[in-house]
C-alpha cells in the first residue's frame, strides 16, 4: 500500500490520517495549527514540520493529500517536491486545478472530494469512519494520470467511502447546487424568519427547522465554501432566483403555486427513488483506453466506484 | 367541561376529536369523508351527519371546531346554528375570519391553529397526541367573545399544546416566514438540484436532503396552505428574492458573502437560543378590561399560555 502524507490535519485531513493508518498504511501528516498537531501528536499519530513531510513523501513516493483550506493552498503547493503524487479533499475542484497548473506543475494530480463532514473542525472533530458510507469525488480529466488515480481511489476505498468520477467542472457545478445553494438558502431563510419576531420564531417548526439547519455552520466554512465556487454558484443561484420569481409572478397574478410545487414534489420524489434505487454491478479496466471516458460516464449517470484490485475498477450504477 | 362538535376529521380534526374524547369531554363529529367517518366510527367515535352534529351542538351549546379544508370553508358556515360558539383549526386566519364575518356573522368566532401535523392525512393520521408540546395560536382580536376564548384555551391545553396568542394578521405574516415560505424555498431547492442531473443528486448529503424534505409533502396540501396565504407570502417571498438578489450581487461584484452568511447563522443562533432560553411565568386575568391587549402583547413576545383556570391564564414568556 502507497504511504500517505496528509498535510493540514483539521476535520478531514485529520480524518483522512486516522482512515489511512487505520487502513495499515504508513502515513503522516504536517499542520501549521500547533492546537491540531499537539492533540494529533498526543493521539499517536506521526506529525513533523512540512519540509519533514514533503522530504518523506519524495524519499517514499508517498501520496500526498493536500488538506488545507483554499487559500492556504498556493503555499503548499510551491513546497512541493517535483513530480509528487498529489490529491485534495478541498471542497471546489476547479479553482484547486488551476492552482495546481500554476503552482505546481510537474506534480501528478489528480483531484478529490470526499462529501463528508459535520458541523465541528479542527482535529478533534475527526475519526477514522468519517468517510464511511460517504460520496468521495475523484477528477478524471483526460490528462490524468491513471497511477495516481488509482492511488487515490484505493486511498478512499480504504477509508469506507465510494467513490464518484467526474470532472472539475462537473463536480462544482453540481457542489453548487446540492450543497453551496442549500447553505445560502437556508441563511436567507433564517434572516427572513428572524425579521418576523419573536412571534414568528415562536411558531417555527419542522419546515423552519429544517429549512435553516446548515444555518448554524460556522460562518467563515460556509463563506470559504461559497466563495470558492463563485462561477457555479452564481449559475445555480440564477437558476434559484428565477424559479422563486417564476413562484411570485404566479402568485401574484393568478394566485396558484401548482406548477412551483409539483416540480419540487416530483424533484424531491427523484431524490428519494434515487436512494432507494437496485444498483447494477459494472467493471471498468483501468488499462482500457476509454478508460477514464467510461469512469466520467458512469459518474455522469450517478454511478459510483465501489472496488479497485490494482487494474479492475468494480463498479455500480442506477 | 364544554361539548366539542368537531367538522372534519381528517389528520387534524380527527386527532381533535381523540384529544377532547381522551380529556373526558363529550364530543362528537361530522366529515363528507365516507372513508374517514367509517374508520372514525369503527374506532368507536361519535360520528353523525353534518346537520345532526350542528343540531347537537346548538341544543349543548357546545363549541364547533371547524376543521374541513379553507375551500369547504364558507359551505359549512352556512349552515351553522346562529350564535355558536365557534373555532377552526385552519392554516391561514385572516381569510377564516373574513369568510365567518361574511356567511356566519353571529357566530362567536375566535380563531385557532395548531402548529402540529405530519406528512399523511386522514383520520388513520391522527392521534389524540398530536398535539402535545406544539404551539396552538389563537387569534385575540379586540372583538373576541371572551367566553370562547376561554373555551378554545382549554381545548387547546387539554390537548397538551401551549397557546400563542396573537392576531390574525400577525399570525398569518409569522406563518408566511417560517412555514409557507420553506415549503416554496424546499420545492426551488428540490427543483435547482433536480437540474443538475443524477451527478448532482448522487453528490447531495446533509444540507440538501434537510433543505428539501417538506418538498416530499403532498402537494394539494401543500398548495392550499401556501395559496390560502397569499398577501403575506408575497411579502414574505420578497424578502427571500431581495435578500437572495443581494448576495448574488455581492458573490458577482465582490465575489463576498459574508454579510448573507454572517446574518443567517445569527439569525439561526436567535431560534436555537429563543428555544433554550428561561421563561418567566405570567398571569393574565381574563376579567380584566386589558386581557385581550396582555395576551397579544405576550404573543408579540414570543410567549405562551400553559394554564387556565376559568378565571386566570398562566403563562410564560421570555
Amino acid at each position: 500500500m502507497r504511504d500517505v502524507c496528509v498535510v493540514g490535519l483539521g476535520l478531514i485531513g485529520g480524518s483522512v490520517l486516522r482512515a489511512a493508518v487505520a487502513a495499515g498504511r504508513t502515513a503522516w501528516g504536517a499542520t501549521a495549527s500547533a492546537e491540531d498537531a499537539g492533540l494529533a501528536g498526543a493521539d499517536g499519530f506521526d506529525v513533523v514540520d512540512l519540509a519533514e513531510a514533503l522530504g518523506r513523501a519524495r524519499e517514499s513516493d508517498a501520496l500526498v493529500v493536500l488538506a488545507v483550506p483554499l487559500p492556504a493552498v498556493e503555499e503548499v503547493l510551491r513546497r512541493l517536491p517535483p513530480d509528487v503524487r498529489l490529491t485534495d479533499v478541498v471542497s471546489v475542484k476547479g479553482p484547486v486545478a488551476d492552482l495546481v497548473r500554476r503552482s505546481a506543475p510537474s506534480a501528478r494530480y489528480v483531484g478529490g472530494h470526499p462529501m463528508a463532514g459535520s458541523a465541528d473542525s479542527g482535529w478533534a472533530a475527526g475519526e477514522a469512519g468519517l468517510f464511511a458510507g460517504a460520496a468521495w469525488v475523484v477528477t478524471a480529466e483526460d490528462d490524468a494520470d491513471l497511477e495516481v488515480l488509482g492511488d487515490v481511489l484505493r486511498l478512499a476505498l480504504d477509508a469506507g467511502a465510494h467513490v464518484v468520477p467526474t470532472t472539475a467542472a462537473e463536480h462544482d457545478a453540481a457542489v453548487a447546487r446540492v450543497s453551496h445553494l442549500p447553505h445560502l438558502l437556508a441563511a436567507v431563510l433564517a434572516s427572513v424568519g428572524a425579521d418576523g419576531g419573536p412571534l414568528a420564531l415562536a411558531l417555527a417548526a419542522g419546515s423552519f427547522g429544517d429549512g435553516t439547519r446548515v444555518a448554524g455552520t460556522r460562518p467563515e466554512l460556509v463563506r470559504a465554501m461559497c466563495e470558492g465556487n463563485r462561477v457555479a454558484l452564481l449559475a445555480a443561484v440564477d437558476d434559484a432566483l428565477g424559479r422563486l420569481g417564476a413562484a411570485r409572478g404566479s402568485l401574484a397574478s393568478t394566485g396558484g403555486l401548482a406548477k412551483t410545487i409539483d416540480a419540487g414534489h416530483a424533484a424531491r420524489a427523484a431524490l428519494v427513488e434515487r436512494q432507494r434505487a437496485e444498483l447494477t454491478e459494472v467493471t471498468v479496466d483501468l488499462g482500457s483506453p476509454r478508460a477514464l471516458e467510461a469512469l466520467r460516464a458512469l459518474g455522469s449517470r450517478g454511478g459510483r466506484v465501489v472496488g479497485f484490485d490494482g487494474t479492475t475498477v468494480r463498479a455500480q450504477t442506477a
